[in-house]
């Protein structure tokens, strides 16, 4: 066949790419099973009716059939998960018997929309969730939790691997809700949508919307733009609000959970969480704390983790199930940093040692070799061919593999001699000792 | 909503049975990565012409489209791959500037087919794949070491987590091939295709297809059968196919390969690999070794590890890859193992300590610990809620945490005390030097 073009939207990584994601997941699930959040895959279909349950996102769903479905086999009922709260939900009623709660969970998976692809935007891609549901009420503690743990998550992306610094944005809808009803409005949904639009259409066209269509009077008008205008890296925001003069006990709520959020997070990471009473996230169904997330350099990609508190993530009809999690959309930041080069692997392969080979009557010699480095823990593979050295070096040149071992040859050990091929030092070695600089041992991520 | 049920043929895992999994696959990915295999991962579709290829797969494949697809746009050109070599071959064609020959990859994804359900069959499923693919030409030893290396990572998973002792049975094609030549035949694919039936409809039946279909003399429809009924740890199946009497150049080909295949894996893991000269592959791409895998007391399963060399895996019309692969199905073994408790882990959470909490206004203390701990590495959450230390206990116990920390108290270290709550023992600690014994840092897999 012809070579195949690359499909839009469904990014796939070359190997040093796809080195680059491993470490990132891998840092991800180390530091999430460090604050005991257990591993939880769901399958990658749930039924139609639980992913069109909420009318706007029907048309980004993807639909699965068998292509010869069964006569009368219901042929359309299954759809890809398009994120993984749906399948969350669902697989929180289905065990609840078999689960502890508080239970504190951690996914990741490839999730699929059918949105028009563009940069940062994808069909197909990884996201990592963490989320802690209570059966029946969740401590207000857990809101400042997830968020730590996340900002915990994303500054060793930052410090290990270079991954650019995120910046947490929190508000809290009682915060809003609170301050509207202060105002004397009932519908603060309507506000709120309204508000929503500031960054789109700007200040003077929401107090125009907030006047014409909820006829809200014009003082009032200024002091929602106004509320939506607080931010603060600390607990100052809460003066300000207080400085617009309007009282609300649902205000007062979102007040001390989101300064707790923002003290506890400046104990932590100066800086890296703020106060940010603009931040809505649409009307979706959270209820107290929302977080989103601007990288550094890239504040064009929007938000790049997000989440919240629900009051009912899922409900039986008996029990509901509270939670508070948050999300970070891996591909939207590797397939950006990946595919600009930022970030790359120091080598293309996990190899750390190519054991050259002399002749074909001699492979059983180097392979002997590459075993004992391997029940030691050194990457190792062969060379596949007898070929002049020159060749062989130059094998492991072009994958970036640092060392290449000769099992024969005069200054020997008593398994011949290893060549560092970037400095040209070779020296004598013993395959049950020698050991690579730690830092060579693996594959490194670096900056592209 | 109400309580949602399984869906057959999706099987999803507790956190317990997840944990299994992920020892599984960390077991697995370390083992091909100490042999230099790259990590490639592919888009979970493909075009739908690049699936049906082959006639016979057509009714397993599951379509995807646009819940919402453009007017125009073409809906139905994508299905979910239903293997991860179909992919991979795409991968290689689309990326061969890109990547360096001989090219060795692990893959380790879910596939979908849309298959009955039965037990160890499921209709979404994990499986591991490692091949060697080489650009116009490939070694052969590389047959001997995808074959050792799948091995040693089964062995692995049998010495480390308790799966059960695998046997891989190999043949080789060509083996066959040149013995049906040798005695004349010249459709060779329509007796392996006869032969293949063996195991279903008996030798007598094969034996009358022979006769009766292909028009095969007697005796030579016997030596077929007798060739099919060899099988030998060792090399001593080579003078049991040489008694036969049959002469081919092909065959000796055929018989070299196979025997070194086999006197190599002897040599690492005695009675683990046999040569078994009834194994086909079916009538699929392979045209060299041909590898099946039964896992011990499993063995209704069917194979669960199979593959072989294919001499074309990809061709763009200039240049064909020729590759030699082997693929593990680790759902349709942990779906087994895990679901029927033969396979469970040590705890349900990552979790190793439970940081007790005094009350509400003592909670920071308690942080405190866990952080320090977590530096360290230690996997730590704090109680949610400032119950009484004993259902705190409870709390820990019912998940499987082992040690419970007490920030204060009378016999206390620095930082309070810990308790193994499984003894009773508890004793004075530091948050800054006690470690746990490390077979409690991690949840272990264990006999359930």
């Amino acid at each position: 066949m012809a070579r195949p073009k690359p499909l839009s939207g469904f990014p796939e990584f070359l190997p040093a790419g796809r080195i680059v994601e491993q470490a990132v997941l891998d840092s991800l699930r180390d530091t999430f099973e460090l604050h005991g959040f257990a591993s939880v895959e769901t399958r990658a279909v749930e039924p139609m009716d639980a992913l069109t349950r909420k009318g706007e996102i029907t048309k980004e769903v993807y639909v699965v059939r068998r292509l010869h479905a069964a006569e009368g086999e219901a042929a359309d009922d299954l759809g890809l998960h398009f994120d993984l709260t749906v399948p969350f939900a669902r697989y929180v009623l289905e065990n609840a018997g078999h689960l502890a709660f508080p239970f504190r969970r951690y996914q990741i998976q490839k999730v699929w929309r059918g949105e028009r692809p563009q940069e940062g935007r994808y069909r197909e891609f990884c996201q990592a969730d963490i989320d802690i549901v209570g059966e029946g009420s969740l401590a207000e503690h857990h809101d400042v939790e997830v968020a730590l743990v996340m900002l915990e998550a994303l500054e060793r992306l930052r410090s290990e691997l270079g991954v650019p610094p995120v910046t947490i944005h929190v508000n809290n809808r009682k915060l809003a809700e609170g301050f509207y009803r202060g105002l004397g409005v009932e519908d603060h949904l309507a506000v709120l949508q309204r508000v929503d639009k500031l960054d789109k259409i700007g200040p003077d066209a929401v107090r125009a919307l907030l006047v014409g269509e909820l006829g809200l009077p014009g003082e009032a008008s200024d002091k929602c733009l106004a509320l939506a205008g607080i931010t603060s890296p600390d607990e100052s925001f809460v003066d300000a609000v207080r400085a617009l003069g309007v009282r609300h006990e649902l205000l007062d709520e979102g007040l001390d959970a989101l300064a707790s959020v923002v003290r506890a997070a400046a104990a932590v990471a100066p800086g890296r969480v703020v106060a940010d009473l603009k931040i809505a996230r649409g009307l979706d169904y959270y209820t107290g704390t929302v977080y989103e997330t601007e990288l550094a350099g890239y504040e064009r990609l929007g938000s790049i983790c997000s989440g919240g508190r629900y009051d009912s993530l899922a409900s039986d009809g008996k029990t509901t199930y509270p939670g508070v999690g948050i999300s970070v959309g891996v591909t939207r930041i590797l397939g950006v940093l990946i595919g600009r080069g930022a970030l790359t692997a120091s080598r293309s392969v996990p190899t750390c040692v190519l054991v050259a080979v002399d002749s074909e009557e001699t492979r059983d010699a180097a392979l002997a070799v590459a075993r004992r480095l391997r029940a030691r823990g050194v990457p190792t593979e062969v060379a596949p061919r007898a070929d002049k050295f020159g060749k062989q070096i130059r094998f492991a040149d072009r994958r970036g593999i640092p060392f290449v071992w000769f099992t024969g040859g005069d200054a020997a050990g008593p398994d011949g001699s290893v060549k560092d091929i970037r400095t040209g030092e070779q020296l004598p070695a013993d395959a049950d000792r020698w050991t690579p600089p730690p830092a060579d041992l693996r594959p490194r991520v670096i900056p592209g």
